[in-house]
């Protein structure tokens, strides 16, 4: 197996026609997600274009998760649904062929009980798999030990393992960090450099990324250009990062300047424009 | 049975009277909604003067919503309370004549078990009900089908079946969308124009309107007022929603300058002088 | 017992002293809070440079608050996790010695089998308890009645009452208000002057509060200094709003604002170089 390695951003032609697409085609996405991270994903996800729908009332992990053009599941949702919630939407996606986008948040951090549920969820056949470098490993099977929902771990640790997952699950595996890293089971390797540091001081970035991940993959049906989609997600994030970095005033004006810029970036547009 | 239609915005005085009241009385308005939206919501009732509480805490549904002075029941709460929570809110605040909002979100999209529930609660004497063109459509026994929370469907095809749904619950109906359209049961016609399509693009808006909906129908008493009352938080939202577009830069800061304006309102200034 | 009352704000070197640590050491803190506060919550750590998890996540309660560096309950997470979550976390903070803050929204608003269950929390051996003067009066055994989640009453009313819970209890009690009160079990007293009543006007700024208070538990051990660490999160919180207010357009401005500041606070800048 080799190792290609290619870094991609926003001016890359496929990363703009993932985004065209999501604007034209309008995706539903449905997530199960976390009360702390919904209101800013949901925000996300329009601001790129797709229609969102989130959260486990009655019928809806089967009804939806079986009928969106993808679906993501953060496992911190498990603070405000079930396991069973996740369960019954990972079976519905599963059984009509819908993409989604396991976020095994906090895993690592020393609760074995929760981390059998991800393992669990694990199982069900994700498109792609994203987190940052403690919970990638750890979901890996190593023994990094996250603090709560924060990384420990450096990437250049978790690299090899997450190698080894992509390759043995069969899934593209997303790693965040200073640059993220954008595995595939064929052992190609994306790498996305810029973003912002502030992109960690504001909660629920992560968590939202999930979310993209999962609209840029509706609209990318299937085979290799998977791996452009996720990275696509991923290179959207860094460049409405580094927009909104440049005029904020600290955290909360940077989080509004990113979906601002989000909501704005054009297809066809290079970082000064779209600035 | 006589279709009059007016229009209605924030300049009407009446509009303004109903502002005046949230503001000087400040009532309590009690809502169970989604986490999605419960930030804003509760952000646009303080901005417009009101003291809101939101979410089922042990007792809270029959507490809050038996003494509230008025309560908005949004059905995508269901991903976090039950139906029966709902069921206790309703039936308290029909035992204390406490009026109350019904916002079926998401109803139409095709999980029957979720749209069974809200068929239900309609059932409970609701004083308005608030949505979008296809929820409005489904709950009146129409055959739309929304993708997710959003609308498939015109207002246009929706206002035959509204129509009917007023007149024979007994009920307002407002329907949102390019123009709004409130619908008394008497066949009284209201219609709000403006607002901004930014206002589509923001997780929350229309569920935050049913707690603004709410908070007006607790400054009004009872009788055909309720009508004006209702038209009102829907020219309130325009007004905001106008003043917002001109300084946004994308869809958050225009969240912000929504919440920004709605707080700003004065009832007595028209709109320069308010921007 | 005498009581002696000083005065402190962000310009006092203690405060200051305690934010250095937060930013130097980033605890982990660990909150049951309700999700209309939750992401303003994790976002106010974040700024101040606390590491913070929410919610009840299996396993949570017991794994996370036995081994955060402070812990917060927010009663009116009673909306989204259950009494027994709670009593499960601060089982496992007392067992750990993890400090902890009970903050009873909403306590005395006339919902007995709620405020029971905060009564019931309160007597888990708190650090501190924060919250306006109707839930501290509620908490302490008065008649207050509060409206929701709003205060009726003053903190000249609620003062005796806060001082007996202080003492009776060995609690550290802080009440906000236009000048927030701290009141230590030995009779110690300080007020914080300042803020704005925007604050106000945001939903979850009070609980939010909470979660601060936490923070700079977390990092002060243990003994007197910890009347200084409560009054300190009062005081970082009074600066931050006052920067806010300066350019705020509105209420959602004011937040942005308050986030902002927050984030740039320097330990050793006065107010006009942390503007």
């Amino acid at each position: 197996m080799c190792f290609t390695t290619v870094s991609m951003n926003y001016d890359n032609a496929a990363c703009q026609s993932v985004l065209h697409r999501i604007r034209t085609q309008r995706p539903f996405v449905y997530g199960l997600t976390n009360y702390v991270a919904a209101t800013l994903s949901a925000n996300v996800l329009l601001a790129a274009g797709a229609a969102p729908a989130i959260g486990a009332a009655p019928g809806w992990a089967t009804g939806f998760g079986g009928h969106a053009g993808a679906m993501w599941i953060n496992a911190a949702g498990l603070i405000n649904c079930t396991a069973q919630d996740m369960h019954d939407a990972v079976t519905a996606a599963q059984g009509n062929g819908v993409p989604w986008v396991l976020d095994p948040v906090a895993m690592g951090a020393g609760v074995s009980q929760y981390d059998a549920i991800i393992r669990d969820l694990a199982s069900g056949g994700p498109a792609a798999i994203r987190g940052n470098a403690s919970e990638v490993m750890a979901l890996a099977g190593g023994s990094a030990t996250a603090k709560g929902v924060e990384t420990t771990a450096s990437i250049t640790q978790a690299l090899p393992l997450a190698r080894e997952l992509a390759s043995s699950r069969g899934v593209i595996v997303a790693i965040s960090g200073p640059e993220d890293h954008i595995l595939a089971p064929d052992g190609r390797h994306v790498t996305v450099p810029g973003g912002d540091p502030m992109l960690t001081m504001v909660t629920g970035m992560g968590c939202a990324l999930g979310g993209l991940v999962a609209a840029c993959l509706a609209v990318t049906p299937t085979g290799p250009d998977r791996l452009v989609a996720v990275a696509a997600a991923h290179a959207l994030y860094a460049r409405a990062a580094e927009i909104a970095a440049r005029s904020a005033q600290g955290t909360a004006s940077f989080a509004t300047g990113f979906v601002d810029a989000l909501s704005r970036l054009q297809q066809t547009a290079g970082p000064g424009a779209s600035g």
